[in-house]
């Protein structure tokens, strides 16, 4: 079981630079193979089918509480994308063409399906598929995939980064690339507990520290790499047999949170009418207003 | 932002019923197009890009709300799922072609990529995608998209349900019936509160009533279905401007619950291993036990 | 435009012979790669692309209304997996796992998903796509991919055929032999007479010759086999510039004949309650019927 | 069983106004999971599949003659696509790069692997699937759903009519927003038959009124939005127990027409040399010629 | 560039048990995610790719030469695929259902599109696809990518030999159980040689030995899983710059060989005139042999 | 089984000319339907599952042989595609976007998930799949396949080639016309053998010859177009029993070489820092150089 806030992670800055390409790229970290709908789902589903748990509970906490994060990571993605897409557009009468500023962009599901919100697909519009979910229910293959899966999803964050300078999304992704390394280093730990085998000295690949971006050399800067959180009121507490020592790269002490860390609020996002979204008139409004006092049922 | 509990939603009966091919059939109601994945992330991509948020805020906090309420679904039919696979197979030498007993099954992914765990693919095994997921951004869309979404769910309930008695899937479809059954109400009382137009009038679709289902009229029994949790610690409380007044099957009135319902145990799954799940030997747990215990970096 | 008779192209035999996996089976004519849908989008999406139509008419008719004709085939293979269908489930109270008998089956979509009925999907649940359209321009080379993609069409009909002996599936494939046998003479006509190379002297592929499957000879000895239809009032009359001369297995002289063959009454479907189909209930009958007669708008 | 015309159901603008990525957006509306390929197919499949036919008739009257308007459909949104595409690229020798005009173009299949012309892809190439086709069986139920795709194939329309001034583009989709706007009120009044609850009332969705498309009105100026047709020569007539009464957005009386609209010519698709269609040298179009004279078999 | 032999790397036992869903099972081994097929094209697309492969070159080397094996591996999984289907039908004219007694087998495909051979699907009919190659350019992550995926292709092979005691899956997967396991060790010793750190001692993963496997186990007798081969004539030398000490497992010393093992001729597939294969009557051989021994052109 | 060589079929030129939507474009020769790929596992999977292989020992030959030049193809198309890649970014520090220049680059793939490389994926992302293999089992049948297969295949060579003027993209495009040219007539001539029916005739489709492409022309001047390898060392020379007489194009006489044809090195690929690729500092390579020289087990 699962609860929400209406919070997400970070503040995300609110410019107008709208990039629909941007947005694009972003999308990979989204609904790619290495986004941020197969770390979540992986963990859930080898979370679900978990054995041993009692045995193992300290892994199965971590299995656990980590999927939690995703969720907020997957939100996070999601709001990167949509600023990149502010603005994309301005209000015109149909005939006006209102949208005929982005028939060059590359993903036009943006445009012709949403109302220029982010979905489950990768950058070329491919969706995002249950097939990038393993799980083989071997404890060690379990974690060596995970390790290999978070190196994989770091290495995309590090090329996006690269490949947009818009302010909300290298905030985002730079927030993303100091956690996402949380977790190569948390599935390392837990390889090593479960092995022996010291594959923490393989950290960081590729070999470009997280402090080489500026964006998530600040996080760095503020001990957030250090951090790992229970992600809920009372479970999961397990994880401080994995998560200890230091950090690899900087022999920083780690420390397990209970709970979850501070959040912020979700930014407001406007009504684009050329979209029809949310498509509530003024008028509309008042009805619905009344309707939504009326003391049970309409009819 | 999301926690997580260590709880699942209702208590699973632990029958030794081996049967893959209602686990098979199962699958449907977990990464189906009208399966636990398609609810949780329709749900999910709309809360993200909502507009105007503010001033359509008990649509927005239904819509945030009922995201984290399909998490609790998704798992607990991946272990209606697990349990259906328990016992499939037993231990033997690999030469003694263990897993024999389970080569006609109809989804070979549940012992051949996996370990006898749910798994994101529908009952044929082609895996859910994003593609599946819906948002128009026009709220009043978005909302017939939903309760036409959850009325499709609930018929796919039905169908499973009459397609095995297996105990455990059956107590969970029971359950999800119910559940589903106040998600579509709650849907058709927000698309009468926006449009004035009384759709709750529809309701059930088909027109046979949970109620016929003994797994499902138990809960309704219980009242189980006049109750919206608003699964958060303090937010979303606005849905009692939605979710008020009556149901529109057996008039009872409806009712806000703020948090979330009392979970039950998530139960341990023994090891399986003729899978090499989890594979940890007694030796093994014992060093690892050793490393758990150490005081941090093991290298 | 088409326009659309209450009819089917041959009586489809109506025995109680319930057999999902022949039904299973029956879907790769359906929704394969080369199945009626592939056939059908192919010519279809060819004749609206065709190039210098004036110039080459009898070709761009020959698309033109063997499309048509693969309508009345996407129906009629439909109508054989209804019948191989009818009668997989009996009515009993949801708990009574009313389509249990049906639990192993091999496409669970036709007792989840629908109401045991036809689907774009072949004989695993793999979905038609539209990948499966090929449509390069030249004429040539459309041609050879036309008369390619119907000898790989009838060859799946020979397997099916051979696989189940289903009166109603036998009665269906064994007449699409025959039309299909057509098809494959008449690109292979075509295809002489763009290039003046006798590529009909390649037929039959596979050798075996339609009159060796009891199901198909009937039709073949009613002349099924010589006849090419304009599928058109009044249009498309130009096909018998190519649709001319003799049948090359046989010798019998080709005719073209205007409009379409006489069709048969599409059977009746019963209501199968345990699948809430229709769904209708006496009392929602009566019901309708009254708004039925209402002389205009209900609300 | 269904007849086709040498007919469209609008005249096209003829402009020479190249666009690709114009004709790449309105790939949606053909072969997007709201396009035309869906209509079409969720009918044609539904009417396959259609129980109790008889008691049901005006309801099945209307599935089956809804889908052969659907048919034109495809074909009107086809032919748009090429006339967008129509002067993409000049006639050069290989070696001076013809199809370098193009490299950049979004969706590069129209050019690489077909020629020109339109194909069953969306607007970003993926495929139209099977998977798009929804029938449960239950009347209420498919109903609904077709009232929702509608819903959603407007929005689609109008979003890509935002997205193109083209002029061929725009007159079709004006006419299809009018001719899925009778849709939309088609299914909602067959909902509203079979359940007695009036949703037309939520028409329209999103709520701007076709009126507001320039390229609309003028056609619901004609009336073209109280009418349905019954595709038929003959059959198909109940569904004036539906197709009755006032339209509900603007109280026009509503009308049956037994039979077809007019149509119009096809236009003649031009040669394009350096995409090799139709590949026919005026040399081979008088052999051709012969061949096509010739009195029977070539060999 | 490749060279081709007629040979295959093992005798395959030739014996008569068709077991059409042990061959389905063996499929996933050939189409799976993590099937041949899979590590075939990670290492021919990692090799294409591979950059400063002068300084790199023995892993340039290694991931050329390892590309060369993977493509025997494919060829020897399909032969066994072959052999378990062979037999499962009997010749009997089209009417007298030939083809009915695989009706119920699992995978149609082998019986309905080709003719009881292998093909690039997995288990349950998924085709194999190019979103399973994995190359990010970064040396250390390609090797981790590769160490995983064999892994979990051994793990899959674990299972398939679990699942089926048909001899010659047996034989196949025991041989393949061995040379994968060598390939799990070449790849850690690569990425031990680039980065320092000791993953050899991961293995094995899961901890069950080969030696476990009779099948596998008489493999290592010989020595087989201490050899490591150029697959050239004289190129890809330097992997004995990584292939050098001992196995991890057993202690034995590894020894590279240049150029290929001792090949085993490719056994003959009969007739199957059922499913038209290879469709050659004895008259026709005749023609075909006169034609094969003409001068030069036939026409 | 297959042997590799350190060498590709021609040298390609050395331009550097980046220009990422050409080898966008390349990727359609590569994993689209009518790509490399697609005749590489067509053949393979047809010579593995071919049957009386020892009647018709000329067929078998050329398919098994065949099959060796198409994995020279893969690899030379994904180098052509590399080339035209090569020099699209610039190293810069992250926060200098070094990126930046390729976000509009249609295929975002080559810089998310590679590093600027070539993919198993056609022109538009959508990834190859095994669904593109036929394989009847048929020989006549097949062998018709293979021949439409070249001719699809040439087509979208011959638009490629229009589509860019990158040097490197014509020179393999030029050179592949014409092998590719070889296999069409390679296979029309196996068909004419088997059937007796002349369609060499039909050649070139479409048909503007090879010679109108200054890049295959060369080629061909220099007689490439006459001669097939056996791929082999002593396997498959059968295959002169069918590529013997004269082409029907140039009437120039046919030659079968024992063997493969001169090979080319492969060129050095640089390492692009900005991807990460291959990731090793100057520092790393002295360690590994170490290690490379070690005796033994690293640990």
């Amino acid at each position: 079981m699962f609860k929400r806030m209406d919070e997400i992670l970070i503040e995300i800055p609110d410019v107008e630079k709208p990039d629909p390409n941007a947005a694009a790229a972003v999308q990979e970290l989204l609904g790619g193979k290495f986004g941020e709908m197969s770390t979540l789902n992986n963990y859930l589903y080898q979370s679900f089918n978990f054995r041993s748990k009692e045995k193992l509970k300290p892994f199965y906490d971590l299995v656990m509480s980590i999927t939690a994060e995703e969720l907020g990571h997957v939100e996070l993605v999601s709001h990167a994308i949509n600023k990149c897409l502010r603005g994309s557009t301005q209000y015109k009468e149909p005939d006006a063409t209102p949208l005929g500023s982005v028939k060059d962009a590359r993903l036009s599901y943006h445009f012709l399906a949403g109302a220029q919100g982010a979905m489950p697909f990768d950058s070329t519009g491919n969706p995002w598929t249950g097939a990038n979910v393993f799980n083989s229910g071997n404890l060690v293959e379990d974690l060596l995939h995970n390790f290999f899966l978070e190196v994989g999803a770091r290495t995309h964050k590090m090329k996006v980064y690269e490949m947009t300078d818009h302010p909300s999304a290298r905030a985002v992704i730079g927030y993303l690339l100091v956690r996402g390394g949380v977790h190569v280093v948390a599935y390392a730990k837990a390889l090593e507990v479960a092995t022996g085998v010291n594959v923490t000295k393989l950290i960081p690949i590729p070999s470009l520290n997280n402090k080489a971006f500026n964006e998530a050399r600040k996080y760095e800067e503020k001990g957030v790499h250090t951090k790992l959180y229970t992600w809920s009121d009372k479970d999961f507490n397990a994880i401080d047999q994995i998560w200890k020592g230091t950090n690899p790269e900087d022999g920083l002490p780690l420390e397990v949170i209970k709970g979850v860390p501070k959040g912020y609020a979700i930014p407001e996002a406007p009504a684009v009418d050329e979209e029809f979204a949310p498509g509530i008139s003024p008028e509309d409004f008042k009805e619905i207003a009344n309707r939504l006092k009326m003391a049970g049922n309409i009819t």
